[in-house]
């Protein structure tokens, strides 16, 4: 089935031609690692890959993730050679420029063959982690005939140095997911010079420490390539497919260097390396033969599509397999009787275990939802509804015990959503999205239903101290693009965070919850569906309103202590319980206005940083909170501590409305 | 040397009868660990460890890091049993109330003999390399007299599970930090059961593979301790001694069980245990004999010390040394001459480049500084001053190549500065502060001088996009308590900074510097140190003020070019320079008032999220920035695209004036 050697290596060339000319063009970018792996690249996407590139989307598509991302040019060149709409030639050109689907590095939303969004180092291999775990839920669930396919990764001397890689690695060793295959661009250089200035790990080792099959390969020879991938396809395990290249190769005075990593090769090295090559086309051309040839290597997949949509097309579950991968919601999902039997019996129980109340009802009525927590399972309150555990004997259950890895965890459920069919929630303590943040981001910036639940939230965890209390992190997660941060204040606004956040199909929700019971405030049946809006009233001002008070979670119902000594006091006080600042300011003015209305004195009350509660509460009004590290003690000697008490708070609102 | 088992026993037993009335006291907190590390934990400071309790601070000491902190219980046991001042009996009484030194978790800020605050998993390991690291290199600076100590972890399955604890062991390794043992706690439990459940590595092979050497033990056999300690001690590699250990060793009902792990035993349980282990005592108390027994232990540590103080006493270089460990700036040291010759020769470089002019005056004047990146040396602009790398050859260089490994370089940086006698910077993009984030709020909360030099701080970066283009990053660090972050706007601004930066005794500093080149804005030589209040008037209005625009790093120049068009229409405007938020917080409300006065229009101008932009500007200002990701471009295109340009600012100032 294979080309003849000289008709791949001119496949290759082109790689490494596009590669050096749009870099060039931009005057910015990285030829290296494309023109380094340019040959395993080509055996992988014209003899392995199962793909259709008239039909990306196809569910069951092997996935190809670039973790090494800054190689971009690379799988711009795969895509458009093998015959995808997009990138375009002119895409290509335009590398790199305003509008041009072909970004710095490849977005998952800009195009269609992009799988993931990656660029931030170890990343893109922990996302296939993820691909991998739903692709063998989903063939558990759905069967071979369905689901089928592998995941596949090429990654850089970066990505395997980065912390994450470990937590990756160890969570596909322990999983077995041995359908993952993971190319690994062995170049010797990084950014700064040789990996020797700081690494001298025997990485192959490690890997099979932790549970890899290893084999080698020469990345610039065809047959050894194939070779070293046919023995990975053959192992039960998850392979490392070491490749030793040239990072440049082609570039006669600059392969082998880091020269070649970040920065183009400038006009007279690119027509060296022309002639080295036998590269004859102008910039942006590709020879008939050649485009004919790599054109030629899409029949393979085309024709498994095929196949499959006939074995679809009679299979039992196509229509909820279709649910489940357009990431549609069952009709008439709600969680609305749920929510009329805590109207009609209100607990009071801290958030973690409404969450954990709501998730039972939700994992029993949606098959898709795939949980778990970072070794935190009965703090998280995340294991609920009877779904039992995901492991290397049993891919079909619903739990993952991801261990003490949370950004492992978090960079994982971004590539199930990634891969689509399932809905990923993972929980660990919300201080701790600081170990994950920068996945947390690339669920926001790929625009990925994924579910964090980040539970004790404030001081109010107690004893454990200053290292787990958040007391920043609520606000700076707020902060953060196309992210919802929820804080719900009791058991109501939990279930209606959870619904809200699964009826996201395009961004991620933080849930910050508490780890201290907290009194339901709510309790009017009509009164459905409030934290949608991202505030709402509470508590309507009985005297005439002086002030309004806007609190979220833990501390609603302080406020609504102190609104009630306010009101004894002869001062009307509303409380508003701002469950959602994202959701809020997406309401229209009035209904802005309304809730905060320019003639009463505002006040926010958070266990958390004030800064930033501002922008609700204005220039004249009052910000609660803590603008410093907590302490250990027991939750309630803190809230004294701190003045988050309706007595603390009561005369310094009384004070500014005297003042 | 070695006491008789059977006082080793009771010896142990003491830290395990401590743990569990103390936890059992609080009602909370993790009594699993120092009761199955007991033993391991008697062998090493009643034999091993070099330290003196009535000296805390000696600067020769070993180092030891319970990287394990919830395990907090026994370094308490191990410093009062040993004889230090604190914590005293009464404080452990109290342990995780409120005021007592005893918290949930050990803090570095609260007991002298606790090293460094651990808790969040992984980065006690990461940050005892970095104590390793400065250990190293002061040996070689003022050779094996005056500097020569080990330094010891204490490590759970959690540490070894993080990816942080990849990074860390990846540059003991390369580093060949023969004088890093780290103990082991191998229990096979972590906090969800066995570790069965998330993990199959091989642990020893990975660190093996890793360049570590690794001997196992039985964790509760005293000679089997001993002997394993010997040969870490003997090998020239840093050493990982696996230590098989029962959690919760001693409890009858529950050892070897999560149980143990975090929440306390229980009055019988506790009763049963005590008769296992034969102990009478009741609680918080320790036999007379038992507390002898450890109070002995410090004679060692009190020899080793007297000789020190004697070959220190007549060192050449004793009065550096001290200095150096004291944390003090050499007297005069100062950046005026630098600053004044930038007033005379404007410069327009990037303020990334504007660091790099300033560090090669800060190495050449200071010792003490080490420098370092991760992997993007050129673009971080860190190595400056003629500093040679930092090696396994060669200890005594000042630069480190920390590889791809933004958060083991942050959390070793944390160590050295916890070790004293060295100021760490390292830098990498701003945007990978999100890698390290975790690390940066431990140098915060541990009121540690840490510089961390983040470039490329905004959409400035152009073409890389949105994956490496910080939009929420700056505000959201602004509000992590007791840490500076600091946006120069040029080289003047710049070298005033590092220089704020280097005096901070207390508190880390975030120096957000640009990729693209920036006009000098200051060259009035008698206006100095004007950074140092965190904002000030650059340009004073000339028409009557109407307009105060408040913008930082790289929008300032363009806030000049919006105040420049907006008095060409009569509107007079100021433009302030804010360059740290947390300094200008901290300034008397005259002085706040007079640079943002109530009268003016004040409008924000940061490219990056408005989000907590009110609290400068009122509720009645305008924010200018970018509340969405970027995107690739060049970097003018993006300006333009982001409305960030005196022609788009200056209409909405207009309109608003208008409005």
């Amino acid at each position: 089935m294979s080309l003849d050697t000289a008709r791949m290596v001119q496949m290759a060339n082109a790689i490494r031609a596009l590669s050096m000319d749009a870099v060039q063009a931009a005057n910015s970018g990285h030829p290296g690692m494309p023109m380094g792996m340019a040959d395993v690249a080509t055996v992988l996407w014209s003899e392995y890959l199962k793909h259709d590139p008239a039909a990306p989307k196809w569910a069951d598509r092997d996935r190809f993730v670039l973790s090494a991302g800054h190689g971009s040019m690379l799988i711009y060149s795969l895509l458009h050679l093998s015959g995808y709409a997009q990138p375009t030639m002119e895409d290509i050109r335009n590398f790199r420029q305003i509008g041009s689907p072909c970004a710095g590095h490849p977005e998952n939303f800009l195009l269609e063959g992009v799988e993931s969004t990656t660029g931030p180092l170890g990343q893109g291999l922990a996302m296939a982690v993820g691909m991998a775990m739903a692709e063998r839920h989903l063939n558990a669930e759905f069967g071979t005939d369905m689901v089928d396919h592998r995941t596949w990764v090429i990654a850089g001397d970066g990505c395997l140095m980065e912390g994450i890689n470990h937590e990756a690695i160890g969570l596909a060793g322990h999983l077995k997911l041995g359908r993952m295959i993971v190319l690994w661009d062995d170049n010797n250089i990084t950014i700064d010079g040789s990996t020797d200035l700081s690494t001298s790990e025997d990485i192959k080792a490690r890997y099979e420490a932790t549970g890899w099959h290893v084999v080698s390969c020469d990345g610039h020879d065809f047959d050894d390539i194939r070779r070293a991938i046919d023995e990975a396809l053959a192992h039960e395990r998850p392979s490392l497919v070491a490749c030793r290249t040239v990072i440049g190769k082609g570039s006669p005075n600059k392969q082998g260097t880091s020269a070649t990593h970040g920065a183009p090769l400038g006009e007279d090295e690119i027509s060296a390396a022309r002639k080295v090559l036998g590269w004859d086309a102008k910039p942006f051309e590709v020879p008939e033969q050649v485009l004919a040839d790599w054109r030629g290597t899409a029949d393979r997949g085309a024709k498994a599509h095929a196949e499959w949509e006939t074995r679809f097309a009679g299979h039992a579950q196509k229509g909820e397999f279709e649910r489940r991968m357009a990431g549609e919601l069952p009709k008439g999902f709600s969680l609305d009787n749920y929510i009329q039997s805590l109207m009609k019996e209100p607990v009071k129980v801290a958030t973690r275990k409404a969450s954990e109340m709501a998730l039972a009802q939700i994992n029993a009525k949606l098959p898709e939802t795939i949980g778990g927590s970072a070794d935190l399972t009965g703090s998280n309150n995340t294991k609920a509804g009877g779904i039992g555990p995901f492991t290397a004997d049993d891919y079909s259950g619903r739990y993952v015990y991801w261990g003490i890895r949370e950004f492992g965890m978090a960079a994982a459920m971004n590539g199930m959503a990634l891969h689509g069919g399932v809905i990923p929630y993972g929980g660990t303590f919300l201080v701790f999205t600081d170990y994950c943040r920068a996945a947390i981001r690339l669920s926001a910036l790929q625009e990925l239903r994924v579910i964090y639940v980040m539970t004790h939230d404030s001081i109010g965890l107690g004893e454990d101290g200053p290292t787990h209390q958040p007391v920043e992190h609520v606000q700076s997660l707020r902060m953060m693009p196309n992210l919802l941060v929820m804080r719900p204040a009791d058991a109501v606004e939990t279930a209606e965070c959870w619904e809200i956040a699964l009826r996201q199909t395009d961004r991620p929700t933080v849930l910050a919850l508490s780890r201290q019971n907290l009194p339901q405030l709510r309790n009017a049946p009509d009164e459905t569906d409030m934290s949608s809006k991202g505030a709402y009233r509470l508590k309507k001002a009985g005297a005439k309103r002086q002030v309004v008070l806007v609190a979220t979670g833990s501390e609603v119902h302080i406020a609504l202590e102190a609104a009630a000594a306010l009101e004894k006091q002869g001062v009307g006080a509303d409380v508003v319980s701002m469950v959602c600042t994202a959701l809020f300011d997406e309401q229209d003015a009035a209904y802005r206005a309304e809730m905060l209305p320019s003639d009463a004195l505002k006040v926010s009350v958070e266990a958390g940083t004030t800064f930033g509660w501002e922008r609700y509460v204005g220039s004249d009004g009052l910000t609660i909170g803590i603008d410093r590290f907590g302490a250990s003690a027991p939750a309630e000697d803190l809230y004294r501590k701190f003045g988050l008490t309706a007595d603390a708070i009561v005369p310094q609102i009384m004070n500014k409305l005297n003042g």
